[in-house]
């Protein structure tokens, strides 16, 4: 019955109720979710192909076990200053964004836990809920020594004010959920383990609207983001991966990169 | 004494005072409005000409009867699956707020009751003042099946955020006066029946400036949301067009249109 | 051992420690700033001596005295009708704000007293300190008579969003650094006399990352907002320029001009 | 039977077929066309009515005479220097722009003869035919010592390349209409008489498609000018100010302003 | 050795040979491509697996049997004035031009015959080959009754400039080989059958920079079209839908779409 | 009397006539340009400086000795794959051409012989005058296995167009006057040997309009160029960086770099 993509990734467990609404959920072997080299290439394909099915109708964004995704596995990128491993980080990395924001329905994230890694993809969906305990972070740029240039900046600046991104991103400190709402960036703040269900209800209002209104309205609010993605995201990754090149080069020849300590414990 | 346009539409009442403040209210049959076909070619008009007559020193926007603006006259606009009628609205929804935004006088709303339709008309002023009983809703769009396309998105994400506007948007809910001051939306609330008054005050001050100060200031101001309204206003109308097209074709034959009845009650 | 630039100009103090974080002070003869025809001149050149000095790892601006800068020296800058004159002024003030974005390193404002004049400086920083008691105001545009078009528009639309900009910059009052942390463009808020101190705080954790990685980041961040000056700032002073010649002009010829009183007392 | 606002203007001549083909003539007492300041406020309004007036089913734009427009009748504008004045040139000659890009339905200008004044509005046409005597020339801006910022280099950049504009405007000579058409700006190049009858013949082509397509494909074409002469020409018109005052400051007092010689012969 | 998805799409033919030069033939059934809703919807999906596949180093497109594209299948598309189904046609419309965009290596298209739909396909090409008889038309738009919104405008006004693109779009006849290489569109023309062969020898000097040269070169010389395509295309594939409906109502109820007459003979 | 910024540079003759024409002539040692670092870090304060002293009334740029600029020194520019050594060349490369857009007084190019490597910075002119022999070539990035990132493609595609500009630079080959002349690059061809005299010429004519109006018609102009310039240089020089990393990677280690040979003979 289920789409024959639903079950080809290792990385995302894909799941679609009868209404249409498809919950994605990114996990590490069913577990919280620490971002690799796999997820990074899975992604791409998956978004491209979820936004290519009509079949469905709202899309759900969220983690797995109580978390968001908490870290990320630096050792699977292999050697990061290479520049043709890097062609492939900054051309998938530009790409990822693209297909999520052309998922030409309502997007909404659940967001439970740690969004330590990759927050940016909650943040193309047009609603985000937030547990209680929820937090936000940056992990895996500037603290780690790189330049947070893959959409990170890019959608925190739209959604929370370039004041704000530029001092989370520099500074690095959980976030609560309650502190990303009164920012403006998470719409609704509910129980901690209700972020889903929460998302949920909201995915049945929305399916009362026609479908060519639900796909029309998420075309029209993404536009101006997807604008902004096309126009500083790629260079924010050849920025990421020049600064990522310097990061190895001065780091102890021998010794294990701090960068890969950076998953949150 | 006053000029031949100000007594040409049944739909706004314009008067002026001798220091040039021009106060335009929004009305049906003189009590609150409800938007109508007839508002919605007078508004194109209206403000192209206010725009050219330079004896307007300062122009206040607001309502009648204690409310803003409270709902829609669906009736009036005829067969909006009609592609010819569409062509008209999404000419004249364009025009509108282009018009308005280049009013090259300070542009002040003063806010009572309801602003629950076409609030991206006062979000196009420089200031708002809102009484404490003010509430702002999209009562037009999504909550009726169609796209909030005719600029109510383009407004209210300059203004607010696109976080807050897409959930707002989505899923609305009459926002209290004093919620869209914390969202830096409004600049004062004030007290009920109190909001033109306070506006009138704050014609005054800004009269003390020169003419060209005066009129290069909106010009300076008003210019990266007239460039939002030219890049995302028109293809808005247009997906609201398809959308409205497909909600009217998706109701039963017979039935009144649950979109007619949208209107605040 | 310092560069030969430091010692060059006479409104800027610039000293930098052995890790590289160049200390920007403005001032008037050691007092606090009261903007001059001559600092306009001085910071063009001086921003750009900076930002090419790949020594200056990170720069912070900040003021003397306990103040950043507290009004404006009109009579400086000699007949502002002149359109020989403007023309200077709408270079150098177009110049300046692009200098002071490609400094391609993290920049810190550290903010005590009044920051009344010129804050737009300020927020071309990444992040702002602010002491409790420092206050932000526009003293010398829509107040004294002339557009404010020189960039003091488009960063505080940018930073605080556009509603809040333009009500401050129209009706302007004290604006307290507590305000200015809701509204996200001051990032921390610390005890009076502080401010400084906590900016090489943060400089001494910025300085970990790698020389790329702080070279992109600021690279980066910045892209937005220059963009949105190129766009903006140079008709904007265009535009002021205007009103200052309709300012001159609306003055009874023997008095000496309002404008000239702005400076904050 | 006829709008109106037909009979309204002294400087333009409206006449409308029976199939909707609206014929613009710019003129001065019939005779060729010297623009004054009576024609740059009267553009203003017959543009909007002319988009507004939906019985407008092609729009032809041309001249009297044989010529489209000769010259500039500089007194009429008063003194130019004068920032209330030059505050009305720049606010009607950015709006007389859009409201010509507002046509919202396929626009054709019919050459002969001289279009060496405000050329910029043939460049606003979807088509340009021109008769093998018309010449292109821009006579009323360096050579007369002023910016050419009033959207005649920003059309002849879009629509023949910003090389050519930029030599064109900087040593301006009268450019054949073989020429133009070389570059890209003439569509047609036809008999010295006929280019308003050719106009006529393609008016009937474009008549055969529906409503809705002829307005759409205007809309859709015009998008990216528009777009640019929101963003360069109020800019643009603030410059030429400033240089307008300079050149009239550079002038000796008691003579007449070579400017005002400009006109061609 | 293939990829799997090479023999997935009934109107694409895929061939790779070992120095990794992709050549994608557009087709119907072997012979000259009619475009038919099969391949706008194949052409999405082929796209991003084409762009995502780092195993193609060079791609070429071109057409078969001697034409490149050469008409449409109006039947297969179904009911173009139903929301629902514009609604498919304006996001695999939009989609399939953005997927070209993101191959990110060389690509070059090699023309033979008629060019006659959907010629932006080949306009995204960095370089176009072009057989001496080679013709370019529009014979899907405005000749038909409706907006040519999908792109060709676009890309014709990007790579030909704005006013042959109107003229073209509005008056379409074949243009031949020659006129689009002195428009600067084709960069080559090389005599009958000679075009997929050159493109080969350009595709074997183009191989002799490194992956991340070819990969970064056509990113950067594709981001201003890219650009345009994302502000662009989608409002005016909205615009068509309005056309088309409008078209079909406008037409006899009992007789053949003349639209679906305008495949070329 | 000159000031003392004229003899600062080693890489650049600068000569200023009574008149205000300054003369800027790129060379090595007195001979034709072959471009270094030393070049590339000179230049950039060179343009600073030039475009803030306001007693330059005309810019013309040129060559030494019958060429333009004829190659590349690429030992000197280092290890190009070192991050912090790209870093510099991207933050150097970015700059220089801000600085010479930023020159606010007409520029023109004289183009003797080979404009081989950096025909960039004479696009930036207003009018480029070209001898007969003149050749136009870009040897220093595909050719030599680089991006044209540089702002190369940039200014091509501005003036040329993006289909002649991607051609050109993909398969680059010697373009003559002529040919860009066709192409509305280059304003004038004249015989070789007269291209400077032929400036001077023009620099005569264009300094008889008012200081202001000189200056504002080169803001006005450069506008749309300095934008693109700004969204596309800093990242085509990232994705450049990346690409002579790649390029030394796929090098045999011992072998002399083939870029290096890259220099026009």
């Amino acid at each position: 019955m289920q789409p024959n993509y639903f079950d080809q990734y290792r990385t995302l467990k894909l799941t679609r109720d009868t209404s249409g609404v498809l919950v994605v959920e990114f996990h590490s072997n069913g577990g919280p979710c620490t971002f690799s080299a796999l997820h990074h290439t899975e992604v791409v394909d998956a978004f491209h192909r979820i936004a290519q099915d009509r079949a469905n109708k709202i899309v759900v964004l969220t983690g797995a076990a109580g978390d968001f995704i908490i870290g990320v596995d630096w050792g699977s990128f292999g050697d990061v200053a290479d520049p043709g491993m890097w062609s492939q980080i900054h051309d998938e990395g530009t790409q990822v964004l693209e297909n999520i924001a052309n998922i030409r329905v309502p997007v909404i994230a659940a967001i439970e836990g740690r969004a330590h890694i990759h927050s940016e993809y909650a943040l193309l969906a047009n609603v985000i809920v937030a547990a209680e305990g929820a937090t936000f972070q940056d992990v895996g740029h500037y603290a780690a020594g790189v330049v947070p240039g893959d959409g990170i900046f890019t959608t925190w600046s739209y959604r929370a004010g370039a004041g704000r991104a530029e001092a989370f991103l520099l500074n690095p400190q959980p976030l609560s959920a309650r502190t990303a709402y009164e920012w403006g960036v998470v719409a609704e703040v509910v129980a901690n383990g209700k972020a889903l269900s929460r998302a949920r209800e909201l995915a049945t209002v929305y399916l009362k609207a026609p479908e060519v209104t639900r796909r029309n309205t998420r075309v029209h609010f993404i536009q101006p983001l997807k604008e902004r993605i096309l126009r500083e995201v790629g260079y924010g990754l050849s920025l990421e991966g020049a600064s990522a090149a310097d990061l190895l080069k001065s780091m102890p020849a021998k010794s294990e990169p701090a960068a890969r300590t950076a998953k949150s414990a």
